[in-house]
């Protein structure tokens, strides 16, 4: 077997290993406490039944209500501020799924926006993480001509540590400003944060979505936008440097291809 | 401004564009329909009030009832198999939503999980997909030498378009194979393939989530696992096809830099 399919079997085991560690950790630290919401939510349902003395059949009807209910729990998604944060979820692969288009024709424009979205805004963001990068090593080079350093050199090394710093401080900023206007905890504000930053997306927690914040908190509703955009900015800016770098330097383009001598 | 500057001034504004557009095609696609729907739940909530004589306070209780149980509907979510697919979206960042971890440890280790996971998928996949686009290119060589072409050879624009035909083809299987097993409709089965392999992931549908399938179906769920997997590594090849090369062509990395004379 040649090195690169070697290296790309390694890479596989490696990832299938990740995923059992993860789902026996997942397991160990969820599992029972989910049974034992379950029980309560059994014995719960049960006293609300004979409280009201529903049938199974009006309890499925209220139950399919409440399913219904659950997406306008939180004020109309779809105005033009909610479109707009619905859009950024979609181009930039976060996907909360807080709000998923409901009609076919939405379904197939969703589908058409995203095949041109998702790439236009990695590229858009991988350029923006190279500009924001370029400044930071003329940033560090003019901090160390002014410490008096002759011949100065800015190292990737130096350009990665800003990059984890940068990443730190925009999850502690994001933390501390969505525990404000959200009422989360600090906690719950940056797992909030790292999860959108992250592009994963979950949906448990999502900014904007409680109390009408997107009709009735208007300067609140531009800074979640621009904070999600900024934030990815200063996360491509540090895959620009560490991840996409090894990509490329492992990639194996037909034109190198090309340029080998044939077998 | 230097060209890198302009360029990246240019994709902003783009995406600015791209979002405007997209805000307001969903707002006509998907608001009238949403205020419908929420009027059509005030009645039936108002006659259901009615026909039991809730009070306020007994139908929010209700509904506080019904939003716990959401997460159980579905049954086990966090047992071994479950967990597992909870990895695969956590480190996938498709990030479905249809179970979060709920205990703060749960969530500090998905954090750290997927701190570590992300780029290790990321390396994985793009790996996986460069032997996939190896594997073709000999395929498409030995296809032409068959056919008796004289010195063959195989371009881009050959590699690309078949990497369109087996992401097409792999959304095209995937959705026969959803809508037999989960009985979507196809429409529904190829949104849910196109949305999950993108790592969109809003979770509105989500496989192995109805009917107890985690505990029941056990041929069905390596094979779901198996699809996502599979589907990424295609779209992988196809990305690092297109996408990867042009982001690595416009990246302006410090080697570069320190090769370039200084000003
Ligand atoms: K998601
Ligand atoms: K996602």
């Amino acid at each position: 077997m040649r090195r690169p399919s070697v290296r790309a079997a390694g890479l596989v085991l490696c990832t299938f290993c990740y995923l059992l560690v993860g789902a026996a950790v997942f397991d160990a630290l969820e599992s029972e406490a989910e049974s034992g919401r379950q029980r309560l939510l059994v014995q719960k349902r049960g006293a609300l039944r004979r409280k009201f003395g529903f049938s199974a059949e009006d309890y499925s009807e209220l139950e399919r209500l409440e399913r219904q209910a659950e997406p306008h729990r939180a004020g109309c998604q779809w105005k033009f501020a909610g479109s707009f944060y619905f859009a950024i979820t979609v181009i930039t692969t976060i996907g909360y799924g807080h709000a998923a288009p409901g009609a076919d024709s939405g379904k197939v424009f969703c589908k058409f926006y995203a095949l041109l979205g998702i790439p236009l805004t990695l590229v858009t963001f991988q350029s923006l993480g190279e500009r924001l990068n370029a400044l930071v090593r003329r940033l560090l080079l003019a901090a160390k001509r002014c410490l008096g350093l002759r011949r100065p050199r800015v190292s990737t090394e130096n350009l990665v540590m800003s990059g984890l710093l940068a990443c730190a401080a925009t999850l502690a900023l994001g933390a501390v400003a969505f525990a404000h206007f959200e009422g989360w905890t600090f906690f719950h504000a940056y797992y909030y944060c790292f999860i959108a930053l992250t592009t994963i997306g979950f949906g448990d927690f999502v900014a904007l979505h409680s109390g009408e914040a997107l009709q009735r908190k208007r300067p609140y509703v531009p800074y979640s936008f621009l904070y999600i955009l900024l934030g990815l900015t200063v996360i491509s800016a540090f895959l620009n440097l560490v991840v996409l770098r090894f990509l490329a330097a492992s990639a194996d383009w037909p034109e190198r291809a090309a340029r080998r001598p044939s077998p």
